[in-house]
């Protein structure tokens, strides 16, 4: 494992003693403490020290998001303003010294095969821009407080990914076995000795997810660094960013869920109050629709009484293109229809909203909310589980401004 | 104009004196010293401050280029690793705080008008990704060491530009006037005082280009910076950098080509020897067809007979899709065909391209060429010329290695 910059780790500290559950405790106790006192930032651990430090809240090692405001508007996230969430901590930096060495096991297909990115590169290459969003975005709004990372809204990014469509692979190794229900991507995290094998990093997502999966090796046209899953990450568009496997070393097609912690009693919608996630529980997979203000926001000092003040952020639906986006002014009594301003990259993408407003001084709340081409529209409330998955509320979402 | 942290400026030196061709006077004298003996790197302008300086070359405050590496290699240049190249001091960081209140005035159509960047944004938007390249590039390899900067392969990126597309405009406002034969674009420069108006930045293209052209306020999916021509940028696809005019204030559809200096005696096919560059000569607009090996490089230590090694570059053929690469190891004599490995982007974007070797021991010289859709090829030789524009030759481009 790879040493981290900081002490205590606490997700290590929780892997060392054997208990499955570690694997999704990443900033609990001085970590949240510190970070809700606003304490000065802690430093960009070794692995993402590219990241624009004065963007990012570092929680922990394993943790780091972006912070709400104009950068989150872009019609793409700039790598370097992309969170980081990584559920054990990476692999060896050499993995990505020859990315093209990687290989990746095809299993539950005709023809089994390992295939390195050297031979994935000759199959066909499609580029797909998609929000990557961590299933507990927004969690640092629950009021119940789960245990896991306060994320607010910057566990989330609008990213090109270039890699072998999933669907390529299969139909060159003779199609999917019969009876294969699911798609099970596994991570290349090394676990330590002595930790249960179901800590590993697994997923598994419905089968048909296949039609839009990627194996990706570029992120926004670059390499894949390994803070976020190169040199081969597992690309399923449209779900959280749990299910997008880091390193993958296999993918899957398989009659059960993988039996990993991540898969049986993480990641689950269970209801607060319960003692422990249930793997009876419905899955965190695909993305509601979901939007935020990014600008302007609580706190803004810079409105003026009468002056033009255009409402900005960003929307999204998961595997579902957005039709609109309403914006209140007054805490969602009533709305106004935003601009949809930016380019559309797809129903997996993001778009861009804007609503110019001209205020009296006062306070108001500003919310904002989108539907989908299907019709689904953002929720008012968050749907409680004791993980804190999920959160799409607009009205958490919603910012107290000040007009003076 | 923006007080640079060089001294001595010789762009600003030579504006103040008033000469004309100044403007194309960028790296001259200890500069290009300094540079060829590898002196201690420079440090980045302040309005370039966030680029990777590891990455890059600092010719002057006004012309950047990223190092020849493997960071030419991805499907797409991240911002801070793209070359920077201005004809004249960018304005003042101020028109970049308030991207949305730029205007740009749009002249000849039929309905004359001044929009702004919040009204372009409601005119629909599109992305087009394309190679951007200084008309300059590889002026370095010309023997006749023309005045300008030695860019080697750097001064090139292939960046996913979002605007509104000019033909928008044009439907919006009545259509082109009749007997407008050039798209004129104007920056928005602020020409020190007592300097010709002949010295701002304004080029003419055809005017059929408008069809491709883009008005775009995004960069790979942010805002653009200053320093590629924020807060609104035309961009000419296909064309060298030059016509791609920063901070743009004016576009205009124009019976005859600008009578600015870069328009009439800078970037023109002029051939060496000539005592200036001629109105007469063809203007530099489409890139030719070019390519270029990014790795193995030229002093790499670690190539091993027998052993694999991947030859990586890139290619391009400015307004055609690319068709094939071909790639040497025996300095052009015999050729072998590279797979196209990455994206298709569209025609404006380069190809990723590979070739995997092994080698036994001695010396080697790698070269590629590209052939577009049209047929046309990459030529061998570079078309001498006074400027040192336009260097597509494969033989200058090559790379010598040792396998040990």
């Amino acid at each position: 494992m790879t040493d981290l910059p900081f002490a205590p780790n606490p997700m290590r500290r929780a892997l060392l003693t054997g208990t499955g559950a570690a694997v999704t405790i990443a900033a609990v106790g001085p970590w949240r403490t510190a970070f809700a006192q606003g304490a000065a930032a802690r430093p960009l651990p070794a692995f993402a020290a590219f990241k624009d430090a004065g963007t990012m809240i570092v929680h922990s090692a394993n943790t780091i998001e972006m912070r709400r405001g104009p950068a989150g508007n872009g019609s793409l996230t700039t790598v370097n303003q992309l969170y980081v969430r990584n559920n054990l901590a990476p692999p060896s930096a050499d993995i990505v010294a020859k990315p093209d060495d990687w290989t990746v096991k095809i299993e539950g297909v005709r023809r089994p095969k390992s295939l390195s990115v050297r031979e994935l590169k000759t199959m066909g290459t499609e580029s797909v821009t998609m929000v990557l969003q961590c299933s507990g975005n927004g969690r640092g709004m629950f009021p119940s407080k789960p245990s896991g990372t306060p994320w607010q809204t910057g566990a989330a990014g609008c990213i090109m990914w270039t890699g072998v469509p999933v669907r390529h692979v299969v139909a060159a190794l003779g199609g999917i076995n019969p009876g294969m229900k699911f798609l099970t991507g596994t991570g290349g995290e090394v676990l330590p000795a002595g930790i249960s094998p179901k800590s590993r990093v697994e997923r598994s997502v419905p089968a048909a997810v296949y039609e839009d999966a990627l194996l990706a090796w570029e992120i926004n046209g670059q390499p894949i660094p390994l803070a976020h899953g190169g040199p081969l990450r597992l690309i399923v568009p449209g779900f959280t960013g749990v299910n997008s496997i880091k390193y993958v070393k296999q993918v899957a097609f398989t009659a059960a869920e993988s039996d990993s912690s991540i898969q049986q009693t993480d990641y689950r919608m269970t209801p607060t109050g319960e003692a422990s996630q249930r793997p009876t529980d419905p899955s965190v997979w695909q993305m509601p629709p979901k939007s935020w203000i990014n600008t302007p926001l609580a706190g803004a000092t810079d409105l003026r009484a009468g002056e033009e003040v255009v409402v900005r952020g960003v929307a999204f639906a998961g595997v579902n293109a957005v039709k609109q986006v309403d914006v209140s002014i007054d805490g969602g009594q009533t709305w106004q229809r935003a601009a949809l301003v930016g380019p559309d990259l797809g129903r997996f993408a993001w778009r861009q909203f804007e609503l110019p407003v001209r205020l009296a001084a006062g306070k108001y709340v500003l919310a904002s909310r989108v539907t989908d081409v299907r019709g689904n529209v953002q929720t008012e409330n968050r749907v409680e589980n004791k993980g804190g998955y999920l959160n799409s509320s607009w009205r958490d979402h919603a910012v107290s401004i000040s007009v003076a």
